[in-house]
């Protein structure tokens, strides 16, 4: 059994108040990946890079003991490039470039050694290609996450309800859940999303932490107060990871576990933000790890009589 | 000893996307003296009204123990009126209408029989009216909390930081936070703020919940998630209220004994957006309220092994 992770492997170049940098790796299943590796030593990675993307960083996913067999590497083509730019209260940002490259006729192929797969997190990616990596799999996982974002319910909302259903947990913020549900009311919108397929739903509220809804249940997980968050690229992903990564560690799907799941999540994310890019999470270690969660516990522990 | 209360006792007229009152009876310490009451039966108000004030609601305070002897009714004047129109976001609203009325010279004079308070709540008025309060009785009480807004950020900063530098407990929104200390990381701002007289704060965050700072420590309340809000008009002058209500039932001040009273007072302000004004907190039970503390703990419990 293992995890797979799909999602980008990229070129990010990003501007912050905090200062800028060049093209550095980035990606929604870089990120993913890295933060899932810390709980679970079986994650495989199905991605498309070109011959520009470092030999070096694949080492280090590689040290991570991450698969990266399904990593396909297109000779002669360049990998997927974002660059942007983040506005003083790092919540906006302005997307300055956006170079497909690679990513614009990625086919994601499933190697043999990966059937294996029973938790599957599908990053950020056109949900056609989110949906093909399902049906490439001979069983159905155990367990299926999904990340999404607005830009493809403006696109693609036929493709993207599809794929939605075919899923146990969607995770998206605050506004693209209002903007799937059309309710203002987060309750709402969740009790509506839960009925579009997934049994489960996370909303993620960045600085306000994210709900978790599923079972007739809601939990509310707090997000560590920082205070400086100097690059929030990937926060989601790695939070994504770090969640799917745990419950694989754990391997039994329900939302008791989804709590602590969306804990582990939000301390990998909380270290991501401190540096740009995966400098930060790409080399923590595992006593960093449970002091952070332990921040978690006392920032929201109260004992009623 | 006893917990006082001052604020306004007033008129409201409310417009929401799911209806509109005629006036109905508000006000900061209408609503924060009905909170407090559930926990603590030794509450006493300074405010001042006309003598438009309805008979039956000072019979309302008097059934839920609270003294009126405070309670200025001017002969031959009007009480202070707010109407107010709230957008469907129902998290931001136009004011139509302010008429002070009696609130223009109000001399909050503290009856002989209310000098034993130990706990005194500064609902939100003129900083000025609030420091006159503090000045006027003769033993400093063990905690006072006070309630402000960017209003008097806006047009009487002088007073306003007089009087901050005279309190335990500073309670505020997030944007008020962000104004006050000009700093726009919550944390920061908090760092800042505790520098200039408060030992705590509340930063309130709506749908969000709320943050409370002090002894180098950071509690994260969460917000009880809400299909339906039907009117906020007085949530944070009935959290203030339930707060301090609560410390004042257990008579230690202490950031411990305060995550509890967040939660009780987050209870209560879920009730109170449930119907317009004070309709739904002017008549709770121990049970309901009880059962709804429950819920903050499910939803806010987890446990890592």
């Amino acid at each position: 059994m293992s995890l797979l992770v799909i999602g980008t492997v990229a070129f990010d170049a990003i501007e912050t108040p905090f200062g800028k940098t060049d093209k550095i790796v980035g990606g929604a299943a870089t990120f993913a990946s890295l933060a899932a590796s810390y709980f679970y030593n079986k994650t495989k990675i199905v991605a498309v890079v070109g011959d520009d993307f470092p030999q070096s960083f694949i080492k280090d996913f590689n040290n991570h003991h991450i698969d990266t067999e399904g990593l396909q590497i297109k000779a002669g083509e360049k990998s997927f490039f974002w660059s942007g730019k983040y506005h003083n209260d790092m919540n906006t940002r302005d997307t300055l470039i956006t170079e497909l490259n690679v990513l614009a006729d990625f086919d994601p192929i499933i190697p043999e050694n990966y059937q294996d797969c029973e938790y599957l997190m599908l990053g950020n990616l056109t949900p056609q290609v989110q949906q093909t990596v399902i049906n490439r799999l001979k069983n159905r996982p155990k367990m299926i996450v999904m990340d999404t974002m607005n830009f493809w319910m403006d696109i693609a909302l036929d493709d993207l309800l599809a794929t939605i259903k075919m899923v146990d947990l969607l995770t998206i913020n605050d506004a693209e859940a209002r903007q799937l549900s059309g309710e203002y009311s987060l309750v709402k919108a969740a009790n509506k999303i839960l009925t579009m397929g997934p049994k489960y739903l996370i909303i993620k509220k960045g600085e306000h932490g994210a709900l978790l809804f599923g079972e007739g249940k809601i939990f509310a997980a707090p997000a560590l107060p920082l205070a400086e968050v100097f690059d929030p690229t990937g926060a989601g992903d790695t939070f994504a990871g770090g969640f799917i990564g745990y419950m694989a560690k754990i391997g039994t799907v329900n939302f008791n576990n989804m709590k602590n799941a969306i804990i582990f999540g939000s301390a990998l994310a909380s270290f991501c933000v401190e540096k740009f890019g995966t400098e930060k999470i790409v080399n923590l270690s595992q006593e960093e790890i449970a002091a952070r969660v332990q921040e978690f516990v006392s920032l929201s522990k109260f004992e009623i009589a």
